[in-house]
């Protein structure tokens, strides 16, 4: 809806936005579980729930928000069903700037509450009927302002490499290289701001973008080296990762990164949602739980002696889908699972 | 039920218990929630709940059971409501010994299954009519082994101070002097570790013990300079803060290091796990939300331009109990609290 830069960022964006956005982020932990079961391997959990406004999405909110800031801009527009939603909007309160957020009205409560809890005005629009483009547009005609795309937006994929930063950055603390990195994808710009550092810093450790199943335009396009679209617009339990197609930027950055891509069912997801309460006394959303989800169910072929990074992504969950996850766990552990953390 | 040493431990002991453990804790980020909403003082939290097993427990725990294996021990025995029984039971799974633990038939029965899962035997007594040291003592004399004393035991006491040179530690490295610290209490050994410390790292914080209503024993025995015990067993939610009385080491360390006691209510409790669900993505169970719950209350007199250190002590909590919390919360938020997180 407005004209964005064509050119991908770089590690040395991703190093700029670090500057820029370490004094109002949280540098949040990496937990190794250890010692690993002895079948499965080391597993190093990202915990990204932890970040202001529950996910990574603040990362590259913040980056961008605040460059809008230095252009001049009181009014930042987005859409987002929800947890880059409440990042644009945690951002924009932030650096006492307007923001407002056109959001699907089947987004979860919770995210639109704590969006409007930072203060943003929220315009909900019908997913299947309606065209969000359209309403952001109308808005920033209207009103004026910065739109700020999820992913499709260099200042924002950089942002979100500084979690990537984080990552190598403990890993090299730890002495470890990892076999693997995973990480939830939907449109893929923290998937490429995450490879753009990984591959550089981490150059042995193979990325794989994590999906789920029926929505893996990202496997797809990569088999198909051109950009795909998911059938289907809505449908699973994973609502932070239902974008239709990658975004182009973030596809030049993650085409030549990516070793693969995974796909996980929503089942799967929910369960990995489980895990972390019960063993890391983390709340992970379904959509944030998927690359644990794969690590859990072995996908990324790692052998026992090695070691697996996963990316816990967002936490913005309802208590009913949290409740009925732990269930789902408590039924069916993964097998390969580690011992009490 | 064994001779236990009748010596208080020292800040000495401390280090020595951080050298021991440390390459089997996870050192628990405190996270700093920014910026302080302005009418209450900057909050820092301690998210123990993260730690193996899921309390602090496993830090106490993991000294005196690694200290059993040094002393030839191959079995150790504690009482428990939940979590000591998981961090002794994982510390002997870790270190290749036997455990069993005497543990309430009330306890929260995911406390029990996560014991049973790290492998240690469980033997459950009625609070209101077993001995629950007879029991245990019958375990000793007929199986033989080390007990493992949930407070009264000098190296589980300096084992739990190692989470107080972490706080110190990081207040450093932040720049920040707190005002105050704040400590969920029932015997009193991990106040009496984290107090060892603070006192002499952080000489300008006031330590403050917290405790559930009706189980303020630490309140009414450091104003009377004397130990006394609770009136009722149990009838709290905080399921983790159920001693009768202080321990007697603790005492000793805590009495002329503390600023006081505070305490809280049950439903204070369980809106604190609400704010932790809704703010901080983090999993924590009511008695270990106690210290959050007083802060977020306001109960410690900071000012506005101060800081206060809470921590939060485990995170062991039925699925049930975190949905009551959550509605809790949004019904009555805490008025102070800072802005989303």
């Amino acid at each position: 809806v407005t004209a964005l830069s064509s050119i991908p960022p770089t590690y040395d964006d991703v190093l700029a936005a670090r500057a820029r956005i370490a004094p109002h982020t949280l540098r949040t932990p990496l937990l190794a579980l250890a010692p690993p079961h002895p079948t499965a391997p080391r597993l190093l959990v990202k915990l990204e729930p932890l970040q202001r406004t529950g996910s990574f999405k603040f990362r590259g909110a913040s980056n961008a928000v605040r460059l809008a800031v230095e252009e001049g801009f009181r009014h930042v527009v987005a859409c987002s069903s929800g947890n880059h939603a409440q990042g644009v909007a945690e951002a924009a309160r932030l650096f006492g700037i307007a923001a407002t957020i056109v959001m699907p009205a089947d987004a979860p409560p919770v995210k639109r509450r704590r969006t409007e809890a930072s203060g943003a005005r929220v315009i909900p629009y019908d997913r299947m009927t309606e065209d969000r483009d359209a309403l952001a547009a109308r808005v920033l005609e209207e009103e004026g302002g910065r739109f700020v795309h999820p992913y499709e937006d260099p200042a924002v994929i950089a942002g979100q490499g500084t979690l990537g930063l984080e990552i190598a950055e403990d890993c090299d603390a730890l002495g470890l290289a990892p076999d693997a990195v995973l990480v939830p994808c939907s449109g893929g710009g923290l998937t490429a701001g995450v490879s753009l550092v990984i591959a550089r810093r981490l150059p042995g450790a193979r990325i794989y973008a994590v999906e789920p199943e029926g929505f893996d335009d990202y496997a797809r396009s990569l088999a198909a080296g051109t950009r795909l679209a998911n059938p289907s617009p809505g449908g699973s339990v994973c609502d932070a990762l239902l974008a239709r197609t990658p975004g182009r930027l973030g596809f030049e950055v993650n085409r030549p990164r990516l070793a693969g891509a995974l796909a996980v069912s929503d089942e799967a997801a929910l369960r990995a949602v489980g895990f972390a309460f019960e063993r890391l006394r983390v709340v992970v959303e379904p959509g944030g739980a998927v690359a644990l989800a794969a690590a859990l169910e072995g996908l990324a072929n790692v052998p026992p002696e090695g070691a697996v990074v996963v990316v816990l992504s967002g936490g913005n969950v309802e208590e009913a889908t949290l409740a009925r996850s732990v269930a789902a766990y408590r039924a069916e552990p993964f097998g390969a699972a580690p011992p009490p953390a």
